[in-house]
């Protein structure tokens, strides 16, 4: 059975010798200083280790059920659910009017990746909920906020958001989803959505629905959506259930793995709604919250990378198998634990700075996106649009990859269920597909992200690494290990852009042909960057004699693994954009 | 549901135009003529579309269960067994006079691929049954081949191989299991052995399991280790079945992928066996088959790849989503298909070029051992063996990889259980772990083969290189695309070797830290060697006016984008390898 250890003193080096949040100007982070958070994250780690981890088999063995329309979730989630919600966790960073607790996003980004790492199925549960309730937050009207906040905060009521049709996930503008005035103000909602996580279920009293959908005289495509709040029971004046509303989940998806999170078939028979936000602007309330939503499923990636690493390392210390080369090390047993071998190590050092370093870009924007929300500060908010598409195309591709690299340290173990490696891989490759596949990022990324307002965002981002290494330049301890290989990656990104800019400009598919290396060459980029980072602050603490010297030590031992050997993948990228479109658009495509 | 068209072409292509077998000296070979060759790879196609590929959900689903002792299989699999039994495919390669067929290992290989696209869960029953055949053809006295060989090539019995235990996969040294003379010849084999695929089933009278064990004043180590024959059930003098063998099924692990293949516990209470070969030689005795074993798991690799692709391009074709940027593709429709957009192209080439090249090393690996077995070709030896485990480790990365680039191509349908894809992806993953994880293979590679005979092996390899470049620097099509990218792709190979020459010299972990890294750059050399081969037949068969132009074109692009887009994954590996063991063995094992 996997077993699962908070990272707390790996959050706190980054909350406070990394990012300094306390000594910050966004509001509200001044109150955050060292004992706070690590009281915080202490009780956030009690729930996700004793509570969520040991129902993450269950979750994955037992799975969903759908009994007269009723989702059944695995035993135990209910309990859990009950749990987070008297602990406040469902609305930590939501607005103190509507019955949320006003800490910053980092704040539930750093506890998130707890609850996270210990059952990612589960937490789609309450992470899920949130994004629906921040996008009624943001759109909804006073009379909507009052009514279906304060009981998701409470974790009384749920959330979902239903975008996807058989017929369309990517491409939304397909969408059939009929909204036809009442005149009343109401909407009545037809349709079917899929793949709706929690669109039905047993934890809480009501859902509140948000979907995407057409009114009749709506303008074609993308332009003529509009979002609705459609709950599972209408509301009376006083806030208690009124009638059933008319629609109900058609069935629940077999999938590969987050078995214990439910993905329903809903069906829209006529059923009540109303509008939230301005008619045919559906698309932009869905998409204010797109960063949020995105950056926690990033986020996903690297927690399961966690909780993967934690147990090959166990593994590689316990399993005897061979010998050091380089002389015996357990001389008292048959054979050395396998972590001795130079392979082995690569395998987990490989996992460890992919991991950390992903830790440390999701807290960075999770930063940012405090910044931009409580300082309307366009800077932050164009980097973090920038950025979003890589943090979650690059950090749940690495992510999954480091599941599998895990799985692999265990070797024939690691493909059985019962040491439950598996599982991660299993749970960690929806983070690729969910909240827009990553070739969409992608193309977010290259096509929109990239080109906006001239540019600006990643000249700013390039700036930022000129400044760093410029202002670090006469660190030695820094220069050969880091900001070298920085330099080198940065070098290579700006040379991909300008390829964008020279060829993208005659023909567009030259972009477009590379869109997906580019998300990777700027991923190995910004993690080399938060590294650099992570290396200067470990440095900074031994310097002031910092006690715990191993730790700070171990730091950038890792960071310099990562630029030696994860850094040079930026070269292979840039030769496969430069290669252009021609290998990949050669053939016809009755020739594939 | 998934489909499956055998990809007959393709092999044809392969077998005729690129390794022109039937004008090959290898004995046996001058018989294999197009028409030949089509005519058993149709009636295999046959058996792998219609009989395995419809059972493959079946045994995903329903998996093996124990009953009473008894493996029971999935539904359809024994009549499955009986068809292939009949039709003679169990010993194909065979001796004749033990009921084999007596084709060459090139043909096995090729016919295999059908079976293993089709249904790898169950033809890893066939599989393993015929490794374990061959091992008692080279190592059994007379009798036990008369005894166990025709009723195994017949697909009476089937076959095993036992080797791992709960403490000791990698290391076998650590072996416990006993075998202990019992004067009339026979030895009474005690221990528990693991992770036994098909150690008991449903399929089969008897089976015949080789059990690797150690004697009580074997010397220790790996040194001591023996092999033997233990029959499921005891045989008469007359070949009929007698007394059932102390032995039996303890449990079946449950586990990520490969359901319907039984993964046994097996435990020798005592059992009944007799020695194979030499005693203490039973490591030698298993590693004759090496080659061969893990040959057909670098297959696995690349034919869970092949139907992986095939399913995510049928998707790609169908799925309405978007516009093509260049203009629209399909106006009567809501949208284009997914197949205009560059980067699903992108992933539809990752997955169509690799899988290519895959195939083709593969066969190329099979003629090398049959040049071996058929003509005792000491150098054919020698570069098979040095190629085995790039084969194995590099081609089920790329394999697993595969599918789940195909996965990806399906968005969330790739997800769900109902498409298929993501049956694929559990599957393929096993073969990057047995025979020898992939890590192991690497070790094998730069530890053993590499430096075998002073280098002489790798030698040949770049004098092979060095002269098909050399032989075709004049034909320009060639040149650009192919011969140039393979020419800096050999480059960092050797650069690699180098710095393993002159460091590992100086620390051995040099070597070590690296030898994963050096597997796949030899596999992406060596993959893109074989492409400039199949790019070469097919400009010929251009040149020499064959009908099928577009099939020969695509086999040409295919090619150029695997050397732009794939192989400059060299430079990253070598960028990687010359770092050396410092950031890989700086952390002490406590400090991970």
């Amino acid at each position: 059975m996997p077993t699962y250890t908070p990272p707390t003193k790996d959050q706190q080096f980054l909350l406070h010798d990394v990012f300094k949040i306390s000594e910050s100007d966004i509001p509200g982070y001044d109150e955050l200083d060292r004992d706070f958070t690590a009281a915080i994250l202490e009780e956030a780690g009690k729930i996700a280790a004793n509570v969520l981890q040991p129902l993450n088999t269950v979750g994955d063995t037992e799975g969903c059920r759908l009994e007269n329309g009723v989702v059944r979730t695995p035993t135990g989630f209910k309990a859990a659910w009950d749990e987070m919600a008297q602990g406040g966790w469902m609305g930590l960073d939501a607005n103190p009017d509507h019955g949320g607790q006003g800490m910053p996003h980092l704040i539930n980004t750093a506890t998130g990746e707890l609850f996270s790492s210990a059952n990612m199925a589960f937490q789609m549960y309450v992470g899920l909920s949130h994004g629906a309730a921040s996008a009624l937050a943001v759109h909804g009207s006073d009379e909507q906020k009052q009514t279906y906040l304060p009981p998701i905060y409470e974790g009384r009521w749920s959330g979902t958001m239903n975008l996807t049709e058989p017929h369309c996930g990517t491409d939304l503008g397909l969408m059939r989803t009929k909204a036809e005035p009442q005149g009343d103000g109401s909407y009545k909602i037809t349709g079917q959505k899929i793949w709706i996580s929690g669109g039905e279920n047993d934890l809480v009293e009501n859902i509140v629905h948000l979907v995407l959908a057409k009114t009749p005289d709506a303008p074609d495509g993308i332009k003529g959506v509009s979002l609705f709040v459609v709950p599972k029971f209408l509301v009376n004046e006083d806030g208690s259930l009124g009638e059933r509303n008319s629609l109900s989940c058609g069935g629940l998806e077999e999938k590969m793995g987050i078995h214990g999170n439910a993905t329903c078939v809903m069906n829209y028979d006529g059923a009540t709604g109303w509008l939230v936000g301005d008619l045919h602007k559906g698309m932009r309330a869905m998409f204010t919250m797109m960063n949020e939503a995105r950056l926690s499923v990033a986020l996903q990636g690297y927690t399961q990378g966690e909780v993967a690493y934690q147990n090959a390392l166990g593994f590689a210390k316990d399993r005897l198998q061979g010998r050091d080369v380089t002389g015996v090390k357990n001389p008292d047993g048959p054979a050395d634990p396998i972590i001795v071998h130079p392979d082995v190590r690569r395998n987990l050092m490989d996992q460890k700075s992919m991991t950390e370093g992903g830790r440390a870009l999701v807290y960075w924007g999770a930063q940012m996106i405090d910044r931009a929300h409580r300082m309307q500060d366009a800077d932050a908010d164009a980097m973090i649009s920038l950025l979003i598409p890589v943090m979650k195309g690059f950090l749940t591709d690495k992510g999954f990859e480091t599941t599998v690299l895990a799985q692999q340290t265990l070797g024939g173990s690691g493909f059985t269920k019962e040491w439950g490696l598996e599982q991660f891989v299993r749970d960690a490759r929806i983070a690729m597909i969910y909240e827009g596949t990553n070739g969409i990022q992608s193309l977010d990324l290259v096509g929109r992200k990239l080109p906006a307002n001239g540019g600006k965002a990643i000249m700013a981002f390039f700036e930022m690494v000129k400044t760093f290494i410029k202002e670090n330049e006469g660190n030695e301890a820094l220069k050969t290990g880091f900001l070298d290989p920085l330099k080198a990656a940065s070098k290579d990104l700006q040379a991909a852009g300008m390829y964008f800019m020279q060829e993208g400009m005659k023909n567009p598919l030259n972009a477009l042909s590379g869109s997906y290396d580019f998300m990777h060459l700027f991923g190995h980029t910004v993690v080399g960057l938060m590294w650099a980072e992570m290396a200067k602050a470990a440095m900074e603490a031994l310097e002031s004699g910092a006690s715990d010297t191993e730790f700070y030590e171990t730091k950038i031992a890792t960071g310099r693994y990562y630029m030696a050997r994860q850094l040079p993948m930026t070269a292979t990228h840039l030769a496969r954009i430069q290669s252009g479109a021609e290998p990949v658009m050669a053939l016809d495509a009755a020739n594939f």
